[in-house]
C-alpha cells in the first residue's frame, strides 16, 4: 500500500446506538468490505413504553452487510454494552472479544439464552493487539470504570488511529491497582490520533471523579459506628464495590451473605475468575445469617435503585423470606438513583426507616462515586490523545454538546468535532472528516420473549387502556329482520368500579342501543359504520359527564 | 375558667394529610366540641395511579364532625396547601382565612369551580390574631418560602400554644423585605409553647439554604452574558422569582412577555394586588415579541418541571404557537426537577439544545434555591421556640424522623417527640402529650370529574391494561342445541399490531372455540365456568408462547 493510496482511503465510523441516550451502546466501523463493532449493549425502557422490558439497537444496517463484520469488541461487562449480545448474536454469530471479567458476564447470559456453544467468545487482556481481517488491528487499552477489567479500544487502520475511550474515569487509586494506562495515550499521541470517541456521560459536571478507594473509607467509617447487621446495596456488577464491602466486613470480624439473584450471579463468575477475593469461610448462605449474632453479618444485596421486585425492596416491604428488618440494622445504599428512579428509592427508604432501620445513603454520606470522567479527567484524555477528529459518544445530546465545547475549550478547531446521531455516518480520512448520508437505525423494543413485536400503534393502545381503562360494546344482530337479538352487553375494565356504578352502565347500554337501533332503522348495515356510532356516542357521553376518554371497543356479531 | 379546669383540658392535634408523604396538607385541631384546620392542599399522583390528575385528603373524619368545624387557616398560596379547598368546600362550606396573595390565589380557584359566590373568603394579615369560637385565638406570623405572603400559624388554646410553621425557610434578605418574625417567635417562647409542628421537607439536608436573592445575582450574571432572547422557565407562584427576572428585564432593556395559562393567571393576580412591580410598558403580549430585537425580549414561562403540555415542553419540542427557538436563545430553567421529573426535565433540556439554545439549569449554574429550611434553620426555630412537645410534619417519613432526630439533637426529650402517621390523633394537654387513637384518613383520587369513584381494582386493572394489554373473545351459544352460533371473535387492543399477528389471533380463536366446545359437550352451562375456562387456557397458552399477560375479557351471549 503506498502513501497515496493510504492518504485516499476512508474509514466509516457508525454509532448504532449510546448518541442521544444513555444506553444500547453499538459503534460500527467499515472500511471497505470490513466491519468490525465496539459494544453491543441495551437500554432499559422510559415508563411510556408500557410494559417493555428491553430495548436493543436495530441492527439492520449490520444485517444488509453480514458479511463483511467481523466481530464485536467489548469494552466492559455493564448491560448497556453487553446487554444486546444475546439476541443479536442469533442473528449474527460473529466472534466476540473481550477481557476476562467481561467474557464471564457475557457467558452467563449466552447461558441463559441457550446459545453459549454456538457463540466464538475470544479472551483478550489489556495490552493486547487483536489483527482482524485486512485492515485493523485492535488495541486494549487498561482504563477505570464502576466494573473490573474495563478496556479502552485503539483501532489502528489504513486510515489511522481511532480512540474509544469507553466508559472510563480516571482513578489513580484503584482497588485492584489497575490504574488507566495513560502512557498508552501519551505515545498514541505523539504517533497521531486520527479520531477520538469518549464518554460523555459527566461532561457537564466540573471538577473530578473521586476515586473508588474514597468509598472504602466512608464504609470504614460506617462499619465503625455499627452495632447491628449491616445491609449494603449496590450494583451487582460494581465488584470493587463489593471487595471493598467485604474487605471492611473482614476487618470487623462480619460474615458476609449476597442477596439478590444478579448479585450472587456476578459475585459467582467474579470470585471464580478471581476479581473478587473473600477469605475462606467469610461467605455464607443467606439462610445461616440467624445463626451469627447481628454485630457479625453484613449482607450485600441488589435493589439500591428500588427496583419493584428486587431484593432490597422486598425487604424494604417485609416480604423477604430471609431478611427482616430489625432494630439497630443499618442500610448503606452505596449508589445514586438513576434518573427516574428517586420516586421508588425514596419509598424504598421510608419504608426501611419506618422498621426501625437506620438507612444511610448518598445525600447523607458520601457512600458512593460515579464511574465516568468528569469535565478535568476529560480535558486531561483530550490533551494526552491530541486527536485531529472527535466525536463525543455516551451521552444525551446535551452531554454531547458539552463534550463538544470542552474539547473547543482546550483548543480543538469547531469544525473538527462531530455531533453526530444514531445513524449517521462519519466518513474519516487522514486528510477530512465529514457526515457521508445516513444508516437505518433505531430501537427495537422486547416484550417477554418478543423482539421487535410491540409497534407505535400497540403502545399507544396500551397508555389509552392505561390511563382511562376500556369499555367493550357487544351487540348481536339478526341480519334478516334487522333487529337487535341480544345486548348491547357492556363489560368494562379499568374505567370505574362496576358495583358502584350500575346506574352509569345502564346509562352507556341505553345509548349504545339507541346507536345501533337508529342505523338499523336508517338501513346502515356496515359494521364499521356502526361501531364509529356506537364509539362516537358514548365516547361525547362519557366525556361530558365524567371528563374521562375510556377505549371504547365495540363487537358486533351477525347471525 | 380556673387553672385547675385549664390544666385539665385537652386539645386533639389531627392530621388528615402531609405526614409520610408531600402533598394534601391539612391539619385538625379540635377542642371540646370545636374544631379549626390549618391548610387544604392536594398531592399529585405518582405513576402508578394512572389516568389519576389529582389527590385530595379524605375527610371522612370532619364530615362526621361537619357542626364543629370553624374555619379553614391557610399558610400560603402552594397547590399542596390550597388545591383541595375547591373539592371540600362543596362539602363543607366554612370560612376561610388567608393573606391577600393566597386568597387571590384561592379566589381564581373557587370561580373557575363555579362556587366563589358561595364561599366565605377572610382576608387577614400577618400580626392579626383572630377570635374563633370559644377556645381559639388564632395568630398570624410572618415566615419566608417560595411564595409570597407565607404565614406560620400560633393557636392560642386554653390547652396552651401550638406553632404551625407551614412551609417555611429563614431568609434574612428576602425580594419583598418581609423577613420570618423571629422576634415573636422568640416572645412565644417565653411565654411558653406547648408543641411544634414543623416543616420536614429539608431536614435531610445540612446547613442552610440560600436567600433568594443570591438567585437574583446569578440571574444578572447570565442576562449580562446574554445576547439573544432569555427565556426563563420556572414555578408561576414563585412571585419573588418573577420579581427578580422582571428587575433584571428591565435593567437590561428587556420587555417581558408571560407563556403558560397558569402564569399568566397567576401574574396577574400578583399585579393586580400589588405583589409583583412591573413598571409600565415592560409587560408585552406574546404574540408582539417579533417587534422587538431578540436581544430586547425576555420570556417568563411555565413548564420549568418538563410537564407533557407546558409551554416550555411545547416550545422544545417546536410546537408552541408563538415561540420557536432560534439560535442564540438562553434558556434559564430556575427549578430543580422534583423527583420523578429528572426524565422529562431532561428531555426538554436535550430538545431545547438539539434546536440550538443554551440552556443553563441548575447543576450548572446556582439558579435556584429551595423554599424550605435546612438543618441549621430549624434548629433556629427550635431554639426560640423552646416548646414542650414536638411533632415533625410535611415530609416522608426519612424527613420526619430526621426531623425528630435535629430535635433531640438540641436537648429536647425523645419521648416528648410524635412522629405520627395521617389519622393518629395526637392528645395534648399542659402535662402530656400521647397518641389517643386514630380515625380515618387517606386518599380521594380525583379522575376528571370524578371524585373518588376510582379504586384500587379499576387502579389494578388500568396497571394490568397498560402493561400487556386486552384480548377480548365474544362468543354467542345457542342454549337449546349447545352450540356456538357465532364466534369466537377475537379482538385485541395493546396486545400486538394485529395486522402482523393473524397467525397468533388464528391460534387464539381455535383454542378459545375448543375450550367453549369442551364445556358445551360436558353440559357445562355456566357462563361463569366457561368464561373462566376460555381466560385459564388462553392466558397459559399466550404465556408459554411469549412471556406476557394480558387482560383476557371473554364475553358469552347466548341465545
Amino acid at each position: 500500500m503506498t502513501n497515496k493510496i493510504k492518504n485516499r482511503s476512508r474509514i466509516k465510523v457508525i454509532p448504532l446506538g449510546g448518541l442521544g441516550e444513555i444506553g444500547k451502546n453499538l459503534t460500527v466501523f467499515e472500511y471497505e468490505d470490513e466491519i468490525v463493532i465496539i459494544d453491543c449493549g441495551l437500554a432499559f425502557p422510559d415508563e411510556e413504553l408500557l410494559g417493555i422490558d428491553l430495548i436493543i439497537p436495530d441492527i439492520a444496517y449490520l444485517q444488509k452487510n453480514k458479511d463483511k463484520v467481523k466481530g464485536f469488541f467489548i469494552t466492559h461487562g455493564h448491560e448497556d454494552h453487553i446487554g444486546a449480545l444475546p439476541y443479536i448474536l442469533k442473528q449474527l454469530n460473529v466472534p466476540v472479544y473481550g477481557t476476562k471479567l467481561t467474557l464471564g458476564l457475557i457467558e452467563s447470559k449466552l447461558e441463559e439464552h441457550k446459545i453459549l456453544n454456538d457463540c466464538s467468545l475470544n479472551l483478550i487482556k489489556a495490552g493486547d493487539i487483536v489483527d482482524i481481517g485486512n485492515n485493523f488491528k485492535v488495541e486494549f487499552i487498561r482504563t477505570n470504570h464502576s466494573i473490573a477489567d474495563s478496556v479502552s479500544i485503539a483501532l489502528h487502520t489504513p486510515a489511522g488511529i481511532i480512540v474509544h475511550t469507553g466508559d472510563f474515569k480516571i482513578d489513580f487509586t484503584p482497588i485492584d491497582g489497575e490504574t488507566i494506562d495513560l502512557n498508552r495515550y501519551a505515545q498514541l499521541g505523539k504517533k497521531g490520533v486520527l479520531l477520538l470517541m469518549a464518554d460523555s456521560t459527566n461532561a457537564t459536571r466540573k471538577g473530578y471523579t473521586m476515586s473508588e478507594r474514597t468509598v472504602g473509607e466512608a464504609l470504614e467509617n460506617l462499619f465503625l459506628k455499627a452495632d447491628g447487621r449491616i445491609i449494603v446495596a449496590t450494583f451487582a456488577s460494581n465488584i470493587h464495590r463489593i471487595q471493598q464491602i467485604a474487605n471492611a466486613s473482614v476487618k470487623h470480624n462480619r460474615k458476609i451473605a449476597l442477596s439478590g439473584r444478579s448479585m450472587e450471579k456476578i459475585c459467582k463468575v467474579a470470585v471464580d475468575l478471581g476479581y473478587l477475593t473473600i477469605p475462606d469461610g467469610v461467605l455464607i448462605e443467606l439462610n445461616d445469617i440467624k445463626k451469627y449474632a447481628n454485630d457479625r453479618i453484613t449482607i450485600i444485596t441488589t435493589g439500591s435503585q428500588g427496583e419493584p421486585m428486587s431484593a432490597l425492596t422486598r425487604i424494604a416491604l417485609g416480604t423477604h423470606k430471609s431478611i427482616q428488618i430489625e432494630k439497630g440494622d443499618m442500610v448503606i445504599i452505596s449508589a445514586t438513583p438513576i434518573p427516574g428512579n428517586q420516586k421508588p428509592v425514596s419509598n424504598v427508604i421510608n419504608d426501611l426507616t419506618k422498621k426501625g432501620a437506620n438507612v444511610v445513603y448518598k445525600a447523607i454520606e458520601d457512600i458512593h462515586v460515579s464511574g465516568h470522567a468528569c469535565e478535568e479527567e476529560i480535558k486531561l484524555v483530550h490533551t494526552l490523545l491530541k486527536p485531529k477528529f472527535f466525536m463525543p459518544v455516551h451521552g444525551e445530546y446535551r452531554h454531547l454538546k458539552r463534550h463538544g465545547e470542552i474539547a473547543e475549550s482546550i483548543g480543538m478547531d469547531k469544525s473538527n468535532i462531530f455531533l453526530l446521531e444514531i445513524g449517521d455516518v462519519l466518513e474519516v480520512s487522514r486528510k477530512k472528516a465529514q457526515k457521508a448520508g445516513k444508516v437505518i437505525a433505531g430501537r427495537i423494543l422486547i416484550d417477554g420473549s418478543g423482539v421487535g413485536d410491540v409497534g407505535n400503534v400497540v403502545l399507544r393502545d396500551r397508555k389509552n387502556l392505561g390511563e382511562d381503562g376500556i369499555i367493550t360494546v357487544v351487540v348481536v344482530i339478526d341480519k334478516e329482520s334487522k333487529t337487535i337479538i341480544s345486548g348491547p352487553d357492556i363489560v368494562t375494565r379499568g374505567f370505574v368500579y362496576v358495583r358502584d356504578s350500575e346506574k352509569l352502565i345502564k346509562e352507556i347500554r341505553q345509548i349504545a342501543t339507541e346507536s345501533v337501533e337508529k342505523c338499523l332503522d336508517n338501513n346502515v348495515m356496515q359494521w364499521s359504520e356502526i361501531k364509529n356510532n356506537i364509539r362516537r356516542e358514548i365516547d361525547g357521553f362519557i366525556y361530558r359527564k365524567m371528563k374521562r376518554k375510556p377505549t371504547i371497543l365495540p363487537v358486533i356479531t351477525e347471525i
